[in-house]
This record gives C-alpha cells, sequence and structure tokens, in this order.
C-alpha cells in the first residue's frame, strides 16, 4: 500500500510508493516512431495487456477491450495510490501517515501509437477532453477525494515510460500544495480587490500585448510573467470559469483548437521537445469559486532544474517570458 | 540586468536571467576525470581565467590569483546575481519587480581537479567549511541581502557545469519560499510546543532509530521521515542552533566528518551518483531563533522530477527512507 507522509515542519504531503520501482520503459535512443507498435500495450490489438477499461469511446458494435476505440481511458498498471479502503489518518509520534488512498488512471489518447496533439484533426482532441471530463464527473462524486488532477508527461525527460500519447489521472485525498497557494493568492486578491486575479491578468496581458502567444474566441495562452521555465506556458478561458467541467460545446472545440496550435509551435519551434502540463482546477468539494479560475500549465523540459531550486523553491530561468512569446507567435 | 519578477497569483519570486543562456560545459561522457586538467578554470596555474579572487586560503608567501591556495573563493562569472545598484523595486500594471542585485560566488573547495569530499582529509573539508563561513559573515554585512545561500551542485544531472569541486553562494534581497515555510512551520510548533520541532525531530529519530545514517558527537544524519527524492538526506547539529557561522572549532571538524562519511557511503552505494546540496541557515537580519535549526539538505539526483512534481508541489518517491537509511548505514 502505498503511504502518504507529511513532513512535520512545513506540513508539506510526500507519496511514499515503493512498488513503482521497476517500471519499463520503451523508450529507444534516436529511432523513428512508427504509428504502431506490436509491443506496445496502449496500441490496438493489445487491450488485453491493459487492466480492464474504465471508459472508451468506440465505434458502435465494437465491445470492451476491443479493437474500436479512439479513446480509452484503463487503471494506471503502477497507480501511485490505490483505490481500495479509507485513508485511515494516524500519528506515529510526531510523524502523521494516511493510507495512499486514491485513483490513478491512464487516457490513451489516440490509437495512433506516433501522433502528437498537433498531428491530430480538432474533433480527436475534442474527444480526449471530452475523456478528461467525464472520469473528472465520475471521480469526484467519491467523497474521499480532494482533488483531481489531469496531467500528461510526454517524451522520456518529461517523466513519460511509454511513447504512446497518453495524459494520466490522479485522484487523491489532500489539495496540491501548489493549487492550495493559487486558491489562497486568489482569495486574498479578491478580498482586496473584488475581482479575479486571473482575470485581471488575462486584461493586463491582452493590453501589454508581449507575452501572448495564441488565442481564439474562447482561450489565451501566455508565457507567464514570473515564468520558472525558458518557453513555460498557460491556457487560460477568457471569460471566468472555475470548475474545468463546466465547459460549454464550443468551449471544448476552441480548448482542442488552441492545444493543437500550441503544441505545433512549440514542436517547430523547439524541435518537438518533451513536456509537461497539469490542469489546475478547483477542489473537488469547492463549488463554483469568484476567485479561482482554471488554467492549463504547460513546460517543455529544456532544463534541468538544478540544486538551487529543489534547495529553495527559487527558480531561474535564462529565457524571458517576452522572447519567449515571441519566437512562439511567430513561428511559421 | 537579471531581473526578479513576482508571481502575482502566489508571491513566487523568480530570477529571470538571459545572460545565463551559453554557459560552456567541460563534461564528457564516461571519461576518467584527471587529477588536473588544464583546460579547467578551477586547477591551479589558471588562476588567470577566473574573475580576481575575493578569499583564499593559501601557503604563506604566495600572491593573490596565483597558486598556493587549497580553498579559493571567486565571483561566478556568469552571475544569477548583480553585486552594483539598488534593488529598485517597482509595479507594471498588476506585476513586480526588483532588480536582480545580489552576489553570486563559486568557492573551489580543493586544488584536486577530481576530488570528492570523501577523497579529501578531513582539514581539507574543515577549510572549505571556514571559507562558507567567512563569506556568509561577510555577505550578511550588506543591508540589502536578506539571505545568504551555500549550495552545490555536484555532477552534471545535478546542474553542474564544470566538474572542479565547487560550492556556490548566492546572497540574494529576499529568503527563498522553502526557508520561508520552514521558519513559519517552526515558529508555529514553538508557539504551541515550546520546543523547536527539529530538536523534537532528532530526539525522536535517535530513539526510533530507523532513518539514521551516520552520527557522531556534534551532528546526525538521516533520511527525512517525509523525503521527497530516494535517498534523500538530511543533517543537522545535534544541539539546538540557528545560525550556521556560530559553529564552534569541533562543530566544524566534526561537520567535515559526517559530510565525508555521507559523502563516501552515497558513493559507494549509488556509484558515485550526481547529488545537490543546500545549507539551510537564518535569515541574515533575524539573529539567534529559538524555534530554528539550521542543516544541509543534500539529495543525489537518481530520478527526474516529472511533471506531476512541479504541476502540484506534490513529490511521489519510490524508495522509503527506512530502506535507504539501511542502504547507506550498512555499506562498507
Amino acid at each position: 500500500m502505498p503511504e502518504l507522509r507529511r513532513d512535520p515542519i512545513i506540513g508539506r504531503w510526500v507519496i511514499i510508493a515503493t512498488e513503482r520501482g521497476k517500471i519499463q520503459s520503451d523508450f529507444s535512443k534516436s529511432e523513428e516512431v512508427p504509428p504502431i507498435s506490436i509491443s506496445c500495450p496502449f496500441c490496438p490489438g493489445n487491450e488485453n495487456k491493459t487492466p480492464s477499461e474504465i471508459l472508451s469511446f468506440r465505434e458502435p458494435g465494437t465491445k470492451r477491450n476491443e479493437t474500436g476505440w479512439w479513446v480509452r481511458v484503463i487503471p494506471n498498471k503502477h497507480p501511485v495510490l490505490r483505490v481500495e479502503g479509507n485513508l485511515n489518518r494516524r500519528g506515529e509520534g510526531m510523524f502523521d501517515f494516511m493510507d495512499g488512498i486514491g485513483a490513478h488512471e491512464v487516457v490513451i489518447e489516440t490509437a495512433k501509437h506516433n501522433a502528437a496533439f498537433s498531428d491530430l484533426e480538432n474533433k480527436d482532441v475534442e474527444e480526449v477532453i471530452w475523456a478528461w471530463r467525464d472520469r473528472m464527473l465520475d471521480l469526484k462524486k467519491d467523497v474521499r477525494f480532494e482533488y483531481v488532477l489531469v496531467f500528461k508527461n510526454h517524451g522520456k525527460d518529461a517523466g513519460a515510460s511509454l511513447v504512446h500519447p497518453h495524459s494520466q489521472i490522479i485522484a487523491m485525498p489532500t489539495v496540491p500544495v501548489r493549487v492550495k497557494q493559487e486558491l489562497e493568492g486568489g482569495r486574498n486578491y479578491f478580498e482586496y480587490k473584488e475581482r479575479c486575479v486571473f482575470c485581471d491578468i488575462i486584461r493586463e496581458e491582452i493590453e501589454a500585448n508581449l507575452r501572448i502567444v495564441s488565442e481564439n474566441e474562447d482561450f489565451i495562452c501566455i508565457t507567464p510573467f514570473a515564468s520558472r521555465f525558458p518557453f513555460e506556458l498557460c491556457i487560460l478561458p477568457k471569460t471566468h470559469a472555475s470548475v474545468f467541467e463546466d465547459l460549454q460545446k464550443h468551449e471544448v472545440t476552441n480548448l482542442a483548437l488552441i492545444l493543437r496550435d500550441i503544441n505545433g509551435r512549440m514542436n517547430r519551434t523547439l524541435e518537438t521537445p518533451p513536456y509537461n502540463f497539469v490542469i489546475h482546477n478547483s477542489p473537488c468539494k469547492s463549488g463554483k469559486l469568484p476567485y479561482y479560475h482554471w488554467h492549463i500549465e504547460m513546460t517543455p523540459r529544456l532544463t534541468n532544474a538544478a540544486g538551487f531550486e529543489w534547495g529553495t523553491g527559487f527558480y531561474i530561468n535564462p529565457t524571458s517570458p517576452e522572447e519567449a512569446a515571441k519566437f512562439l507567435r511567430e513561428t511559421q
């Protein structure tokens, strides 16, 4: 059973998940990635190599755990948290534990082994977004969970162990510290100004027009003013919204559009870099919030965070966000 | 001029230092490292390839910026912060800046190009500690600085650009967020219990005897209860002390002893891994604190922090600290 441990000084929770030590990777060096791989558990025809599917979008008449799907959600074979049981919060001397209860799922985003978001049709990416949303709605029903996190590690240097395009969902018994800080910052700002800080940033960014990478009717993508990493990106809905699942249909279309656009710009400018993204959404039980604004944080993995950063929480970024935005904006 | 920018939501300061883009690295793959390298700017004989020295411990009769030294402190050639000027705090719309004022120094720890701490004599490592202390004392006199950070990136994967053993010192105009959190956690605990949380942890760890890696008269090294990384380590003085510079002479001897011991254990158990360490000390202007306890955080770089961690502040550790401590304790 994975274990959650709380740092007795600063209160940070850490997952100790010892059973994940020996995960196989299928990355090989400098090889062309084929459109289908017979050894890939996420490729069509290999459905029996994965745990039984939780959700799939598939052609009418096809069966669960067989071919015919275009998006498929399965339990992670090496989960960092386990679904069964109770939290079992407890102390041991001055140390606090809880059991590693949660869900860990994998969203296989396409049947194509080698397709980036920018290679897919818009409707294909829309389907991935609908799958994220369906799983969020379902997982939020479980009262043990405080947060549902959707994230993606793409490429080995970004922490992925498999090449096949996939994102991950973790439902967890605690709100991640980074989201907590945003909630607190948003609340403080709202108390002072009675406005959403994210909405104010969007207005300010549109006016300054220095850090905008891409924009459509519903979404804007910027390089954040205090970017931690070179080419760090943030995608925000232009209209205030604290809950991802409240997306309307035209917003799903435009989110797919901007995700594909950004992915293409990143791949052209930075030579198809490994990257991570994470959806920052409101906690499960918070309802709609006037001071929080869901968004996607994305960053290509171009540098190694070194000793300075993990030891201090202080980031050194060698690329100005204005320069990064310019490069990405101007790429053909 | 490097620039500090404040995240408008959570208040995190980031250094934008664009001039550091093109730092040369002298790491090569899988080559034996020689005891001296003619191309290394930190090797004896190449003193003219570095900025003029700030401090050196050297043989009587030898001259500044010439051979004869055993520890040498120089300004970093690619500083992330600059010494000249004022902070110039300002806003631009809703965004906050200040100039990147600070000091960035390099401590060349030994004349030997390839010597790990564990290869050096105890008195050699003591000299490095005295150099850290002298620089801290000196930098703390500058009223513009709030914090003096000593850290070490060893090995390319830990962010070092040069092989030659060195640590770094950054004096900065703000207290790093990680230290702030510790100060706050320590203060809260003290208010509640009237005891130092770090002292309580030491007592608890000695009693439990599960996570002790090494110990001597003055220092203890543990794998922290909520370790973020496999084989993460923490070295603490056993007697309460909030200010590193207050080290007594016998404590310097014993700190060198435990640093060498830990370094040897890490190199034997984990095959000479890249590693980072950072000294967490009290802020410049706080004086002596009953609720803070200086310490060294050290971690070998065995895994890549992936999307999950940077996006959430939530760490997943595949190795239990008890197991890590056992391995390190039992190594021959």
